[in-house]
């Protein structure tokens, strides 16, 4: 059985249960409704040694930052501003002493710099390795809340940043989530669909198209990157936030969002009617190619450098 | 460096961080307030097979039961309801089949039980043991909310029900949180402080002490258990609630507990003036003895049944 196939599982087990006006699984947040004007969004992510990250692969000080990022992001994503954290970390004996104080000073300045507030959590001994869980709850008026249901025929896709950057860095440790922006483009109307890029364009979008019943055409030419496509659109670890918007109010809300984060929303393609799967374009020219095939795959990128001639050379390996 | 002086580290190093209108470590939950009259409250904890259970010592249903209950007896603790679960796990390769499925109908036959819905999470691999995490959120009025710092000079000390039988039972797999009996507790106004008996009334009192700034008489003949007083009062994991009530007020208040749930609130001292410790009392005559010390211990506790006369031997072995 794999991931899927039990989430599947735990879905049809779940269906039924307790307060329907929680949306539960399917978005990047589940929603708790506070009153007819706001909500909840909680959203949560394990991290395990040996699977998310290796010993000597993270520092620890970067490990904890991450670890409270990757769920700011999903907060982002619903157009919701995080407000408090909860971490569980069961340390193996040899990671209790320095370690565990990097890890937590790396958690520290994560939240200091989004002024989210670590509220609570659980600490605990661990007969292998690290393990480390972080629960996030971000609110949002209803009204800003974006979901991946959301897109519509004639929509903009759009992404707010360059893609690839952490595939072509064999996965980057530094994660900046883009919580302002998401905040940002919860407020405005135009935004239809949102989510975050963590496993990639080609894979991420999907979930967007088959929660609003559409299809999408993508132009490769127009994809942001300085990387193969296949890391731009398959590589995963992104963090950049993916959306959906009016084409009649796409130009302003662009306009708008350079003028407020100095920094592009980059139009990729456009929602079209059909069944949810992406139609990729080069030049306008429909290409039969399907990049969604690798996330059934482990990409080991390796960099070597110092070869002789002084370039850098990757090494893209793919595992079945 | 333990558990303790970590989560020490931890809180001086969040200290100051979001929004300080949100209650955070220290409670059974952390308290999200929603509006003047309502809050949220959120509770995270970690399981570690090899740490918390070892594979064979409990059902993977029994597991997936567990996982939930002990996070909802700290909302109930809080005088809240619970209304969203979150629950990530981590699975080895040999437990993604059955083990899985029984794991999920445990954890669903839980939250059906309470009617409390499983909102989100996530799954993964392990490369070790399993390892899963659960976060609860539950919402109260604000005037329901009872914290440990709740209690005051002459409150009657109660519990909820006998202790010792999970340790006594070398650790029950089955809780049962009483989730109906804290959102009640959290109506009555008499109700002064109140936490969950995780870690045995001995230690988690002087938790409720320290944080109100008063000590306690607790008199030994009082305690509701059929099993020795040190599995009763430093044994855990009973999952029975601890309060303080007026004492003007805890007669009527227990009259009206037995009414609505057809059992006792059993009161077992009372709050005084003075450092936060606990006074035991053998019929009225102080001992000097300290309970407190086994929350330092590993208890073993194992049952051998059987035996020639027919008798169950208990064999209580105390590991520094």
């Amino acid at each position: 059985m794999d991931e899927f196939s039990f989430i599947d599982k735990l879905k049809k087990l779940f269906a039924g249960i307790g307060d329907e006006t929680i949306l539960g699984i399917g978005d990047d947040c589940a929603v708790v409704p506070v009153s007819a004007d706001e909500s909840f969004v909680v959203t949560t992510d394990m991290l395990v040694e040996g699977v998310h990250f290796l010993e000597g692969g993270i520092s620890p000080r970067e490990l904890g930052g991450k670890s409270l990022a990757v769920n700011l992001s999903d907060v982002a994503a619903m157009g919701a501003r995080p407000v408090a954290s909860f971490l569980s970390v069961a340390l193996p004996a040899d990671k209790r002493g320095g370690w565990a104080e990097e890890f937590a000073r790396g958690y520290s300045d994560m939240s200091a710099r989004f002024d989210v507030k670590p509220a609570g959590g659980d600490t605990t001994s661990s007969k292998g390795g690290v393990a480390i869980n972080v629960t996030v709850v971000g609110r949002a008026p209803n009204k800003n809340l974006k979901y991946r249901s959301g897109a519509r025929v004639g929509d903009v896709v759009a992404v707010t940043g360059f893609l690839g950057i952490s595939a072509a860095a064999n996965f980057i440790n530094e994660i900046v989530p883009q919580v302002a922006e998401g905040a940002w483009l919860g407020e405005r109307q135009e935004v239809g669909a949102m989510m975050d890029l963590s496993d990639g364009l080609a894979g991420d979008l999907v979930h967007i198209l088959r929660a609003s019943g559409v299809g999408a055409e993508v132009e490769l030419t127009k994809i942001p990157t300085s990387h193969p496509l296949e890391l731009a659109l398959a590589g995963g670890e992104d963090y950049k936030l993916l959306l959906t918007a009016s084409a009649d109010g796409f130009e302003a809300l662009a306009a708008d969002y350079r003028e407020r984060f100095e920094s592009e929303l980059y139009p990729v393609g456009r929602i079209i009617a059909g069944i949810p799967e992406i139609v990729w374009l080069e030049n306008g020219m429909r290409l039969l190619r399907d990049f969604r095939g690798f996330d059934h795959f482990v990409i080991h990128i390796t960099r070597l450098t110092n070869t002789t001639d002084g370039d850098a050379v990757q090494l893209i390996v793919i595992i079945l």
